[in-house]
């Protein structure tokens, strides 16, 4: 602890007095640091422009700071600030960004702040969540968590709760973000799982202790879970949604910013489709492409997602060219095929009979046929096979006489 | 027509006898004339690479050009060739994408082919389409028919079969392009609406008539449905799907590609997906989106989603700031309310009275309250309020105080 408890308590006293209309007071406290800002205000000289003067002389003169710093060591918390071995020097960044970092921060919770948030990935998104919504918040969540990455969110109802119980649920670290005091459990039905968070992890806030989450306060609290963290990702939004706020902070910051995409029928995914659309938001699915983004290059490297291998995928490309010449019932004589697949006889009847071993062809009076197989369904269709390959010499010639249940979908 | 009836002839021999194995074969056609080329195959010189040799030789002694050309005259359709006034000039790009346009075109139905796929759109996906799929499928195929643009894809159940239908429900053309011959109906079930493209739109093929839908044929014919188009939507694809390949022709030919996204639990958008993460598909939502990607510069722009307006959004800052400050319940004066919102008192006096004539705020005994209004429940719910914007010196002291029923959701 290297703060000296002036400074401490002067910025305590900030975060009590600044409100996100009080544009001066950052680059004041810049300027002539925070013990010196602190003292003028409280003996009634703000230095600022005129129209916030008022106001803060008013503010500045209810402040509390020692009340507040008692408070929350009650709660067993602390207050964090630039120069404690826990700030994140991340949230620097902020001044590039056409905004701040706050003067320090109300925390409550085991975890070290700037560890905890080294490895960490913003999932935000709408309150009203669908299903869909909540069931991805949680899937990334523990996705991320399993592979030692941290989650930051908000406290609201839909998408930042299903992110924190998803992380809490494979036993890694999530990082709550209040817009009021971390003693203010908002919503109040998520008062249990933020005192989870606050006793295993973390939960934090610009705030002081005891202030309520008004609308402005969301606002500048999205900017700080976009400076957390090493990218935002928005799993729902509708159009207007507070989660493009955060979105464009991380874009701002310069930081990934990702989006999951769902069905265009659902409001709730519209904002996330105009973020990938026209904002450069990057899709992603799962945990994995998450990580393809934010983590350090090469350290990640996702399979791509492929349908089931086939035992025909293996074939040389003329075993697969003969095998699709093989009638399915009627057998067909080796000249025939020879000629359907576009390969020589000698070819052809080389190929049979690999084929043949393979158990994929048989071989009966008349010639060759192929070998009934029964698949599971998968999950698409392909297109069945006619009798034969090339139905045009074929009396009768319809070449689609096969009702679908006939054919046998040998996966091809 | 300026089409000699001997090229002509010698187009549909070689429509019969090409296979999408024999590479040389277009190449042959492009430097000696189809004429020459045909005459020299059924005289049994095929001049090919030898492993294509014996095949041609053998595919070109069965091939009967003049029974086909027969068979499409009964069929009431004919066969297109390059030099043919509806011949789309299009198909030439195959050429710059390592592939090759088809001899000539086998097509049943009242519409011109160069004209119905001037302004056309390719939409495509999986067989096994969900629910989702098959409703986004005629979605976008009414949307792009509303908007005067044909709809172009194959034959197969699903993603297919929900274009065709969703064009021809507002009366506007679409083109189906069968890998098999157009008088061969595959799958079966699709039969009737066939039937009904042909009679009133366009039903084509690269194939003859009566030649059976393989599996080459298909891919082949997915070249076909990518070059006759302005650009290519993949509406829903597993991530190993025959519409990718489709996909990889739009993207070969640098037409646009398009996918339209979907929930990431369903297996059957995750094709879209890869197109959009990996292989520069634009994300679209809707006609307007695609007609944006494909239709000329200008010609289209599409306005923004957005949220309802809410009359708090035409506030100036300074009133938004003050009612943000007003309490939902309990009154408060001007003062406290100023120095909550950090404006001063002539200003806070000022918004108070404008935001009563709106009937946004009251004045009571004791100061200033929140005007109780009732609202339709919004898809996004906002913060609610809380009693006192700044709870921190108001006894006692919680600031979340409000079970949700108690909050008056301003909608701010």
């Amino acid at each position: 602890m290297s703060v000296d408890p002036a400074e401490r308590r002067a910025r305590a006293a900030l975060t009590w007095i600044v409100e996100p209309e009080t544009r001066g007071l950052p680059a004041l406290v810049e300027r002539d640091g925070p013990v010196e800002t602190w003292q003028r205000l409280a003996a009634g000289h703000p230095d600022l422009a005129p129209e916030g003067a008022v106001a803060l002389r008013a503010r500045s003169a209810e402040c509390r700071p020692d009340d507040d710093l008692d408070r929350i060591q009650r709660l067993g918390g602390r207050f964090v600030c630039p120069g404690d071995d826990e700030w994140p020097d991340r949230l620097d960044d902020l001044w590039h960004a056409g905004s701040h970092p706050p003067f320090g921060l109300w925390v409550r919770g085991p975890a070290r702040l700037a560890d905890v948030t080294r490895q960490s990935v913003a999932i935000v998104g709408s309150r009203a969540a669908s299903s869909y919504g909540d069931y991805m918040a949680g899937e990334l969540a523990a996705g991320l968590g399993c592979r030692d990455w941290t989650v930051v969110s908000g406290g609201a109802y839909g998408i930042d709760g299903s992110a924190h119980r998803g992380a809490l649920a494979v036993g890694s670290p999530t990082v709550v973000v209040l817009a009021g005091g971390v003693d203010v459990p908002y919503p109040r039905g998520h008062e249990r799982l933020f005192e989870q968070v606050a006793r295993e992890h973390l939960v934090i806030s610009e705030a002081a202790p005891g202030c309520a989450p008004h609308r402005a306060r969301f606002l500048v609290r999205n900017r700080l879970i976009a400076a957390l963290t090493r990218g935002t990702v928005v799993v729902e939004a509708a159009a207007r949604s507070g989660a493009l706020s955060t979105a464009a902070r991380a874009s701002g910051l310069l930081r990934p910013l990702l989006a999951v995409p769902g069905p265009v029928t659902s409001t709730m995914s519209a904002g996330c489709h105009l973020l990938i659309r026209d904002r450069g938001a990057v899709l992603v699915c799962d945990a994995e492409q998450i990580l393809e983004q934010v983590a350090a290059v090469g350290e990640f490297l996702p399979p791509e997602p492929r349908g089931p291998e086939r035992p025909e995928d293996r074939l040389p490309p003329t075993f697969r060219q003969v095998l699709e010449a093989v009638p399915v019932r009627r057998p067909a004589g080796v000249a025939r095929i020879a000629m359907i697949a576009g390969v020589d006889e000698p070819n052809a009847k080389a190929a049979l009979r690999a084929l043949a071993a393979n158990r994929l062809v048989e071989k009966v009076t008349g010639g060759w046929r192929l070998q009934p197989v029964v698949r599971d369904g998968e999950p698409e269709a392909r297109p069945a096979r006619s009798p034969a390959a090339h139905g045009a010499a074929l009396p009768p010639v319809t070449g689609a006489g096969d009702a679908p249940q006939e054919v046998l979908d040998l996966g091809l």
